[in-house]
């Protein structure tokens, strides 16, 4: 190949429950890589343009996701060629989305495309990984492994990556909020502190465990009660102004559970179907107009069976 | 009725990575307890006898888990009449086995069977757990559930009970080998603090999410990577001389997983097949011996589907 281009779509992690280990992919938006053999006497990575990031990202390949993703990649493949990455975020910076994620994932894809490398799911999300340590400041996987193998995950361990691919009941149609404010993962990291309590920490395990045993039953009640953050939501609800007022607006628009998507500020709720996610992104977006103000943008998408992939390849 | 006896099943909770919340119960031991209709002028719950118990445990009911547990029933119920138990433990007393909430689970079955009550199972396990407060000093569930409803339980919440059943695949058989120690419940529970690392607590919770989905795909594997403890187990084994050479027998034997059987001094290990199991009760069984000397009783058991359950009901 002399080109691969790769999409990697949004992702929504900890999934109110499962800080830092359960995530799942929307359809849309996501991030386009381009990546191209370098010309030869180039060895590592180039990027070579971005789009989407209103400059803000970093050129510096050592310093950007993506590109520190695909040295990792290279590294791993013992691969000596040079590789060039033309990246179009689709995805906002620091919005709660999987964005370092989805530029990570959307390279080390599309980089084993051009490579013909066909590396494992585990290879794959082991070296996207590398990118979104830099962004995150510690590597958790539950941005990076929905996003590469689509569906609702829970990641068991990061490194070696052991990750499950979940059940997803016909009809679990989710709502993302991306309200005009950003938050630094890092920042919202730090919030939390190095401990919890042990009975905060109880609740959590029970709610994860109730959520897994939901989805295999199909049982919305269940997923429904489980869907509750006693670890993170608390700790960070003051970064995002009228927090209890919008998940408020959720549940009552019929919602199965609303929390933070990551660390913020994109807000998700899971429905037991599009009628009802329809009726929730209204009274959510419209409660995030009224709490936060600004511009806001809705999605609203089943579990994404797909993630990463390419979308062109070229031989000659 | 004028007596009803009842059987309740001995029980592991815990179960490695659900500390507080999950649980399974044993076919046996377990304890009997027979509950008559006091004679009138009398209210409240007297104990008549206890044996098995070396004469242990309190006679005053108000300081005995199974009176505790059947007092709360007769409030719950508005019950004037009073009532006498009779109560026989098969299980030993700090053994880690739920010694406490098999007498109380079986006291409160006996007396609804008693009274003709047919209360709902919510409350039998919420007066069940008044009598496991007693015992434990805190209210957790991960005893009574199963001891109550059989089976492989998940706690969401202890109070109000919000109870789910797991699935067992076929095959699953525990071991469980109780050592010549005893470890008070209190006393472990103060072993682990008020509050735990956020990074061991993701890893409980990661576990957890993936045991429940191992035990709704019967897949032994992913059962086996989940049964780690990263809370009590750690902070505790200083209490289990030779624990790690215990666990690394069980392993060697084919056991999936082996950890302490609530607050130990009991052992358990799952296992996939009953052949195996029989294995691994030798392999444990004389690790024990070797390490820890004494007497030690081992019992092999599937996941008992039944739980606490009437015995024998005398109308007349």
């Amino acid at each position: 190949m002399i080109s691969a281009t790769a999409f990697a779509p949004a992702t929504v992690s900890n999934v109110a429950c499962g800080f830092d280990v359960l995530g799942f992919a929307l359809e849309a938006p996501g991030d386009e890589v381009t990546a191209r053999v370098a010309p030869s006497g180039v060895h590592g990575v180039i990027i070579t343009d971005i789009v989407g990031d209103g400059g803000r990202l970093p050129r510096d390949a050592a310093r950007n996701t993506a590109g520190v993703a695909v040295l990792a990649f290279l590294t791993t493949l013992g691969e000596r060629r040079g590789v060039s990455l033309s990246i179009r975020k689709g995805l906002p910076l620091a919005g709660g989305l999987g964005g370092s994620a989805a530029s990570a994932a959307a390279a080390v894809v599309a980089v084993d495309a051009l490579l013909e490398a066909r590396a494992s799911v585990e290879t794959l999300i082991a070296c996207a990984l590398e990118g979104e340590r830099l962004g995150a400041g510690s590597a958790h996987a539950d941005n990076i492994a929905p996003c590469i193998c689509g569906g609702l995950v829970l990641v068991r361990r990061p490194s070696p990556p052991d990750v499950l691919r979940l059940p997803v009941p016909a009809g679990l149609t989710a709502v993302v909020v991306h309200p005009d404010l950003e938050i630094e993962t890092a920042r919202a990291r730090a919030m939390l502190g190095e401990s919890v309590p042990l009975s905060d920490a109880i609740r959590q395990w029970a709610n994860v465990g109730a959520l897994v045993h939901g989805l295999h039953r199909a049982d919305f009640a269940v997923i429904g009660r489980a869907l509750e953050d006693t670890i993170a939501e608390p700790r960070r609800a003051a970064l995002i102004p009228g927090l209890a007022v919008i998940k408020r607006a959720a549940a009552e628009a019929g919602a199965l559970g609303c929390s933070l998507s990551g660390s913020g500020p994109s807000l998700f709720a899971l429905c037991a179907s599009a009628e009802v996610a329809a009726r929730v992104g209204e009274a959510m977006t419209s409660a995030v107009g009224t709490e936060i103000g600004g511009d806001s943008q809705t999605y609203i998408s089943p579990i994404a069976h797909q993630g990463a992939r390419i979308l062109s390849a070229c031989a000659s």
